[in-house]
């Protein structure tokens, strides 16, 4: 195990890998712009017509159901079969899973049809999907923190992928070990879809070291919790915070974000 | 009648309720953000698969024709549905009814086969939906503001319903009373999407206070102005003045918000 | 030929065009706000039950494939072909041609069915569909500048119409004459949809101005770049640049543009 966030951040910087997002539509302006910041390429494209083409172009591939209908769903599955034929890694952000039953079956097909590499949910929404019982209310989790470490190594053993189950400190499990991510600040709670910009943050991370997911997917999580750090100072709420974000994305520092990670 | 925007404030901070929002594309992202900021819950969901579903978790329903097309409309109409067999209120917002023939008639559709609690739009588009004469250009009203406080009482009359009508003073009326808000900043109407913020706060205010659906609309709009106007404060110009706002919800005081609201 | 960005701000201020823009999920928001920031008033609508009454009203329409599927496809002919009988200018904005055959076939579909006033991409977009090579990544294209010149004059001359290369330095053409503006800023490619915001303006630009398209769209990209110069000030990166952008684009001084416009 080697987890560097910045050593991976250098690596996306350096090679700026096409991460191809089919997401909802609240927040395809904020993981793009988050994308971009970090040092990535996004594209979001969600026509069945092009997505197993668009996917062969890209580093990696998110899913994420926020605002599904049939149409999008059949696309995400077309593209994660192609990103599988191609060891693409694939995140999966099952947004409100467990709130309908339409987002938990969706979700459970997905992960049936596809081989995700990482499943990054609030606790509520992964405990949904292996059956653990969690209080969903709409797309915001109001589980307690306590158990996401077991949420997260069962959901990886039962899934046989990543679970990435992000909370005020994230979990992260391949079903053996698990990393804890005590980055961030609570005004990442306040904005809409910084959940769904951990998912991006993961695809970026996952195409610059696929062959480490577990620690890619750790990452991730501690550098976005760095930014959510420093976009907070001099925020004076969550519509300042929002803009920071950005601007602390895109001024993180590979050479020292290794210190100021906090996973163990 | 009792007028209290803080108390309900206070009381959406308590609750939190879930706002399900059929919204358009190019607000979605600012209501659910504005949504947060004042302390209720959105959602966003339009999947005629889920949304009977997710309304029934709601403490309100907001329908938004902003960028509508069939299937949308079709899920509009069945969420409302299925919100009127909980008697979970309603916000309808018209967006550009007036401009085009299917906007129109879709805007007088879901009003035929939903019963809506709140009908929020500005003047231009709440007049073509009674049939007074109105200027529509696209989805902005040029209608002087004379007449507004007639087009709320009238249309609330004809339709049974709270007529919320929007603009540099604001009218709602349940058809016999007519309350004239005039907080607010000329800053709103240089953003995209206030108006469908409105509507979005119009929700909350509706799920604290669902008994008293006048008083609460224009609560809504009140407590919305108020945090208009503390967001014009430093603003350069409209970039700024549409961050500060999610800011001043946030930061909107419910001690302090009753002796700022200008309702008559 | 009269160039005065100036001089067509102004018309844009007094007269408010509607510019009716199709665009994709990722922008609508911000190629909104950025319309009613220079002046202009925008409205988005796709649906086909629409479309055509929509852009009957409309001083431009903006089709913008960014984010494209079928439904959307079928509306943006409807809308250009309707555009076409009343002379309402149009621009498209192929991106990502090149990307995939679906985006470079539906570009040319467009191209084949209406006649655009200004093809308005990046120089691989531009290339792609005059058949001259080009590097395309997703939706960004990484080509080298040089060249951008004569992929505007050739794709002007091949396609019949204006062809607006953005890029470090923009070139305009119309088959003959090649403006270049070298306005703009590199924090512009920082943020995503500028592209499309480039878009929008020009569709601003041409509504004001549809008798001289060439010197319209040059004079959109000017006023756009200028705009970006002064959100660069006092940015700390791409997100307060981008809320910047705005402010910037609702201070433009049309007494003082056209010294700072650099259009050769």
């Amino acid at each position: 195990m080697s987890v560097s966030a910045g050593t991976t951040l250098r690596e996306i910087r350096e090679r700026k890998p096409l991460v191809h997002q089919i997401t909802n539509y609240v927040v395809m302006n904020e993981t793009a712009n988050a994308t971009l910041a970090l040092g990535a390429l996004p594209v979001m494209a969600h026509a069945r017509e092009e997505v197993e083409e668009m996917v062969g172009l890209a580093g990696a591939l998110v899913l994420n159901i926020g605002t599904l209908s049939p149409h999008w769903v059949d696309a995400m599955i077309m593209a994660g079969k192609a990103a599988n034929s191609t060891r693409t890694p694939i995140v999966l952000d099952p947004v409100g899973a467990g709130a309908t039953s339409y987002r938990t079956d969706t979700a459970k097909r997905i992960l049936s049809e596809v081989d995700a590499t990482v499943l990054r949910g609030n606790q509520g929404e992964v405990a949904t999907l292996v059956g653990v019982a969690a209080e969903v209310r709409g797309v915001e989790s109001i589980s307690a923190e306590d158990g996401a470490a077991d949420v997260a190594r069962t959901a990886a053993r039962t899934l046989g992928l990543i679970a990435s189950v992000t909370g005020a400190v994230d979990h992260v499990s391949d079903g053996e070990r698990v990393l804890a991510i005590a980055n961030g600040h609570e005004l990442l709670a306040a904005v809409t879809g910084t959940g769904c910009i951990s998912s991006a943050m993961t695809g970026c991370f996952l195409a610059a070291k696929p062959v480490e997911p577990l620690e890619a997917a750790a990452e991730a999580l501690a550098a976005f919790g760095v930014a959510g750090e420093d976009a907070a100072e001099g925020a004076r709420g969550p519509g300042s915070f929002h803009v920071n974000l950005y601007d602390a994305l895109a001024a993180l520092d590979p050479a020292t974000l290794d210190e100021r990670t906090r996973i163990t």
